[in-house]
């Protein structure tokens, strides 16, 4: 009985993350408002808007898939991972207001460090999130899996930081920091997940 | 069959205050608009906006945590049950609205009171959902947990009441009252929920 | 397989309608944007706008309500269903244009009529689904509920349409008929379930 | 347990998406801003506006149609699943952009273009969506299903291209494409799932 509750719960916990994940990524992509005008030069104005987008649709789609690889593993639900979750989910939810800043301003310092630390928020958060399902659960696929995630999670904080203190030469060093997060986290992830489903 | 049907029924409800949830907290989010400039002053203007946001953010996720632990214990889903949940849904679908007026205007009292108003009414309309529940439902468990949300539920109530009143001395007074009711509501659940899933 | 392949089917129709109908009701909330000032007066002028959310949120609760009763009985999910279903998803993602137009110029017929119009066109959808519903499922227990919903379905309908036409008389008789549908479903609805669930 | 993991994650995987489809729906009616004045003049500006959602509205009905019955029959999810499904997702949340981009300049090339290319993109992401699940899957129905939709996602492409390429003719010729793929998807798919639940 308490086993089928713990399985529900995690549900929960799943489908509203899923759902704040997939308010987040159409409000991002609602903002791209239709250009002021009918040229094709119109469209040439929110090409930057476009690209952000895309920068942080591809972001978003990461945490929900790694999201989803750590709870499927996870058997028992804590007060704690609740919480760790919601804090996830609140960083996540500003994701939506630095792309919008940058898309405004993408050339200024200020939106891309803005960016740089909800990248580096969301982040911490996902570490935490890891380390604190690692902890309900102790059994060695949870962990092998989070041993994975938390070299990959840690380097992520880095490369952001990183980029935040770039973003003071050029902001778009700190972009470019921002793609090479999610090129690493997509192009193993591919490879892993597709081998499983195989084995 | 019928227990059945009341399992799937139970989560329908989940399912569906989870989605409005979701909703609110990404809306929230969504309003706190860029900064009109590119400066770092600029976001000193939303200092406030995001304040509230995070008063918010914490008041919504309290009542999904709650709302997750009280129809986890549930087995029996009336009619009763689901219009008082949507009575629940109806206050919270108000937040954002009170948010934003709050941040529009933080030093003013009548947003101030609006915010208060519309945190008693969730708070009222969870206490009743609390009690439909706990007549839908005549096991220990759930009692159990019921007693415990009602001296916190009534609390709550009475809490955001000083609130209302002091906010016609100083709305920062109304804004301290919604801070020690989440405080009050994290605290002890962190560690409930902790010990639980150890034991 | 295939009876256990219908029920997740018959859960996702109720998951996809779940979100579409609570995205509607947080984005109508979220139209109640902030009043201009910082006086009393300046929520009093957001009053109507207050009125006919809760028009409409008790209207969208009250098909949330019925469609989760129609569905649970449901074993059986056809083509069709799926399409009425949308249908109907069609006219309620209208509501919130017209609650906010009513909201906007509440004293004029043109607003009340289009009111008028969507709520028509949801009520003569839900109709069509309940028969569509019926079709698909042969036994007692949904064609009692069916025929109950088709009585009370199609007096809905009548009396939206008395509505329409005293709206040129003065739209606060079409705003009556919403109002009195609303009690029509909501009274006895809670007293059924509310047996059922003890019996 | 690895079966019923994967039978979680297919649900996961479905939610998500509907989340997407179900804001993506609700935000694009929402911008169906109440008209300027209160007369019937006002609501004729609109028309336009609303003939685009139902165009809109329409197609993004389809792909939950589809996306149910291909998954439905889905039992082994891969991360390449996960990605497929992740890319028609972000051409989907275009949809909203181009949808007011056309309400707003109809008349216009660039935006009837600009739409195309979104239902393109669309096409194309669910066509490598079904090839990705059929590799996954190795059993009959779904080969028999995902051939079918190979055909009729293929034709999709090429009269979308065609309507892009006669949008430089007439906007109003690509509008009629998009009309005439909607059509070619209700109508047998209707047939097909209504002898399918008999059967």
């Amino acid at each position: 009985m308490e086993g089928d509750h713990e399985v529900i719960s995690a549900r929960r916990l799943e489908s509203f993350s899923d759902g704040v994940m997939a308010v987040i990524i159409t409000l991002m992509a609602f903002e791209l408002r239709p250009p002021g005008g009918v040229a094709w030069t119109a469209i040439e104005h929110r090409l930057p808007n476009l690209l952000v987008y895309v920068l942080s649709f591809t972001a978003i789609a990461i945490y929900w898939v790694n999201h989803h690889h750590l709870l499927r593993a996870t058997t028992s639900i804590s007060g704690a991972v609740m919480w760790a979750n919601l804090v996830l989910l609140f960083w996540l939810s500003l994701v939506p207001f630095a792309t919008q800043w940058v898309a405004d301003a993408y050339r200024a310092t200020a939106p891309a460090v803005a960016y740089g630390l909800v990248a580096v928020g969301s982040a911490v958060a996902y570490f935490v999130l890891g380390r604190t399902v690692l902890r309900a659960n102790h059994h060695d696929r949870v962990l092998a899996r989070a041993l994975a995630v938390d070299v990959k999670g840690a380097l992520s904080v880095v490369i952001y930081l990183v980029g935040i203190a770039l973003a003071f030469v050029t902001p778009y060093l700190m972009y470019a920091c921002a793609a090479a997060v999610s090129a690493m986290w997509i192009v193993p992830d591919r490879r892993l997940t597709g081998r499983r489903a195989r084995g």
